[in-house]
């Protein structure tokens, strides 16, 4: 089990094979099983596995391969949606419209989903997840039909590998581990930290392919631009606040 | 493997052990290994086991019985700081101070407890998750000296258990996943789907001895109360602002 842990890959491409049912419905069980909060289980799950809806998905997803390839597309939301309409209809006051059940209800939709990776990679099934699921979230809303109370937060795709990929680099454990109390780092601390990333053949090979001088340079100016996330942070709030979970005053 | 996820149970009673050092070591391992963002890793983990720290952050986490009783306390932080330090020092213009990476730092630091959890549990070790965090999250910064770019999202407490309590409900599979597009919830769904949970002989006990006429109000009116989630929100908003996460505009 720790093995299934430690040997970890994301998949990015998948053999052209359904996902049996038993299976997907024994990840699913071990999805929910996870914590949340209260037990209040505040998230959703939706599984995409209809050709034109995942088409629709792929598109939002900047159009990733992976994502068409996937036979299953799994999209985690915070949902206090059906909590709510539980309490109306039990004719209590639901109070969870706000910025403190958005992050609850995110957190229950991550550990649900990183079971659901777990479980998955168990049966020997490849997983991905989607960072770009909060960039468009409007259009995944508008594709997945999600209520007002529903925003995605983030998906995985699911399928039997067509690849072998070799295990990604980590950064020693020291350099993100703490002891008690966070020790704030130095320059020497940031250089040893990121010494062996930034020396590795990969990257060697990263920086000619780019025609950077180094990796960092990788990140901010082709990755992971600032006006990008500046535009994504801003359609995010937008989002979370169109679905009801802004109303944090009295 | 499965069976360590399908057995998850909430642990909130400890024996007075220590973790040994080498577990402690396996289970990060775990962690660090799961999905993260670019494999950036802009998540922090905070182990605290001094006695003084813990009986600051026992304070905090509302005087939580468990928080002293566990050997060790895991805080898992958002963490844009050792990116940006790196980013700065490679004289890269990094731009993740804003909403977006608030979120996939969020993300990744989630992604990384769960790990972190299902590695304990696997090894007999027990875990509960401290939902507290987000509340007096502007304490635990302080405690744990947390700088600008770091913000606590989730914590748990960690240990060899001294209780075996049994498994918590669950919805029904059929309440929380949706196929291909969610399908809101009618009236009757929403009674389907509580009905187990509403009829149980816990329920009864809790109406009993809270003195209420259903479950949905022991929710609303004790344990998670609109004004309290109020003000929550407020705070936590305040939090990520103060800790640089909300640079959102050009």
């Amino acid at each position: 089990m720790l093995n299934t842990l430690l040997n970890h890959r994301s998949i990015r491409k998948f053999r052209q094979l359904p996902v049996e049912s038993q299976k997907l419905n024994s990840v699913l069980e071990a999805a929910v099983r996870g914590s949340n909060t209260g037990n209040m289980q505040v998230y959703s799950i939706v599984l995409t596995t209809d050709a034109e809806v995942k088409s629709k998905l792929w598109e939002t997803h900047f159009k990733q391969e992976m994502v068409s390839q996937a036979p299953v597309i799994a999209t985690f939301c915070a949902d206090i949606n059906r909590f709510s309409k539980w309490c109306d209809i039990q004719d209590a006051d639901a109070g969870y419209d706000n910025f403190l059940w958005f992050m609850n209800a995110s957190i229950d939709a991550i550990i649900a989903a990183q079971n659901f990776c777990v479980a998955a990679e168990d049966y020997d099934l490849g997983i991905c997840y989607l960072g770009t699921t909060t960039y468009n979230a409007d259009k995944i809303i508008e594709i997945l039909k999600l209520p007002k109370g529903v925003v995605p937060v983030t998906s995985v795709v699911l399928g039997y590998p067509d690849e072998a990929p070799e295990k990604e680099d980590r950064l020693p454990l020291k350099g993100v581990v703490h002891f008690d109390t966070y020790s704030d780092y130095q320059k020497d601390d940031i250089e040893k930290i990121y010494q062996e990333k930034e020396n590795s053949e990969k990257t060697k090979d990263l920086l000619k392919i780019n025609d950077k001088e180094n990796l960092a340079k990788i990140f901010t100016d082709n990755r992971y631009k600032k006006a990008d996330n500046l535009l994504f942070s801003q359609k995010f709030m937008e989002v979370i606040e169109k679905q009801g979970f802004m109303n944090n005053k009295q």
